[in-house]
């Protein structure tokens, strides 16, 4: 398969940040890389970004030199040189079913015979907009956490038609990048990472409506408690090891608990406008719209000193089990 | 107040791995603690437990020289021992009513008139137990994560008849060890830590029960994307910098979404025992029985790393903050 030659080209359509965060993915891992934007002059400032973003990577001790991974990043002047010759498609465009569905269709008039394509999509399941077009079967979801250069999850999510060696072919190209690719059977709204995500948020926001805690204090208890673990276990594995006999254990021990807690976690109005606008007044009080920005920043920051971090610990790791 | 003196002694009472783990806290930050367990033997096992503890923390580069923090540790003889002089008293017994409420009663009996006691309760709010006794205004729960010398959350819950001067005082005394206390207004089963957990394993139960992802792929969702951000930002913080306009723009853009989410996270089979037994076989794959105590190592060692990570990019920040 082309993917295991890592002269073949990845072609990234659609280049805003999310789409200039996988050209550095791909690059960084010796592939030659393609950007292709329909609106003119996006692919060239997606460029400078990129450069911008690998300086600062190579500032916090994450890459070298930035400039021979700069180097496989090229412009194409259409989507057909895009992809002529590309393994595979990054689309990472608008989240809008009728903008993905119409360049599905320019991706099937120009793309080859073995080309998978992965969509960035967020939200909407391949199926919402790859139906039509005969390349189907080699389409998927392939939802990053932004910068996936930093955050290495990425889902893989078929529509109904996707072939199982697409998924596969796919999920080797993401492990050969450094990327951690996991798997869905089938589409579900929100996909894992969401619907995780959306739980969580959903008893936040209920916590603040309720009067029981602050939006500083539900934000403090998970990044000075409940996050810790998560940052380098999963859930499962970190109730795996709170009680001596694992999980099942665990669960006998607890289940009790947070079945009486998932009980009274239903009514409530999470996403409410007037309960929003509560949250909104809070974090306000906390960070000045006006600092939104900088905030932003310091964020970027420390995900990248934490990648550092964890892949720090990753190698001592890796070096403890060859030494045994 | 005594708090502000850091000869005011603080009582440990309950010995266990929250009881040890909480003399290292109090000594840590140069307090005299005294450890009582009724158990005969029990507080001399947590001195060796302690000093074990207090190696790895020097090894880890989180603490220098263990002997003055542990010589500031000693064993009482009695209850009435162990509380006299006590600004504080930090209760670790099992988790149960009946217990918790005999030695509400023994503790009344002894206690000066202006300590303060809070109680390790992880589900169990401060009324349960501390109705009956004298000095009920001055109990809450202050429910730490295990370890609190590595994870600072710190959930203070005060009872209908907890005083407010309770609260804040035990809230100073968190903050002068280095803990992170956060405040509910009231009891809420699970406080705030056990609620957003509980909702995410929910869904995570869900994900497998449903067959749309593995146990292995739930957690690697977490450890690689979700709880990146989580371990130094919380929820609120997150969305808050994940749209241009904050946490009001983001909910806009995205509320639509997590509410179908929400809808569809309703019925399903959580804690059940057969969906137990099929997480228990796909944990014991990944992580056979036997390695349940490595790896428990192993998460310390990670945790502990996490936490000097967590502290080194703490100092920078504001480093870089005094420069402005």
């Amino acid at each position: 398969m082309a993917a295991n030659d890592s002269n073949s080209r990845i072609a990234v359509v659609g280049t805003g940040l999310v789409g200039s965060g996988w050209a550095i993915v791909f690059a960084r891992a010796g592939f030659p890389v393609s950007l292709y934007d329909a609106a003119p002059g996006a692919a060239e400032r997606a460029l400078s970004l990129i450069s911008e973003r690998l300086n600062d990577l190579r500032d916090a001790g994450l890459i070298g030199d930035p400039a021979p991974i700069h180097a496989r990043i090229g412009v194409a002047g259409s989507l057909a040189e895009a992809l002529d010759g590309a393994v595979y498609v990054q689309e990472s465009v608008l989240e809008r079913i009728d903008v993905k569905t119409a360049l599905m269709s320019e991706i099937d008039a120009v793309v080859g015979p073995e080309t998978w394509i992965g969509s960035s999509s967020s939200g909407l399941g391949a199926s919402l907009y790859t139906g039509h077009v005969v390349c189907r079967a080699r389409c998927l979801v392939a939802h990053p956490v932004n910068p996936p250069y930093l955050a290495p999850i990425v889902e893989l999510v078929p529509a109904p038609w996707t072939a199982p060696e697409t998924v596969k072919g796919v999920r080797a190209l993401m492990e050969r990048v450094g990327q951690a690719p996991v798997e869905m059977t089938r589409e579900a709204e929100g996909f894992i990472l969401n619907r995780l995500q959306g739980v969580l948020l959903m008893e936040a926001w209920r916590l603040v409506e309720q009067g029981l805690a602050t939006v500083e204090d539900v934000d403090k208890t998970v990044s000075q408690g409940l996050g810790l673990r998560w940052a380098f276990m999963g859930p499962f594995e970190t109730i795996d090891l709170n009680a001596p006999g694992g999980v099942a254990d665990y669960a006998a021990r607890l289940g009790g608990l947070y079945r009486s807690i998932a009980a009274s976690t239903t009514e409530h109005r999470t996403w409410d406008p007037e309960l929003v606008s509560r949250v909104e007044a809070q974090r306000r009080e906390i960070l000045p719209a006006d600092q939104l920005p900088s905030r932003g920043e310091w964020r970027d920051r420390r995900l990248m000193a934490l990648a550092r971090h964890k892949r720090e610990m990753d190698d001592l790791d890796a070096k403890t089990r060859s030494a045994r």
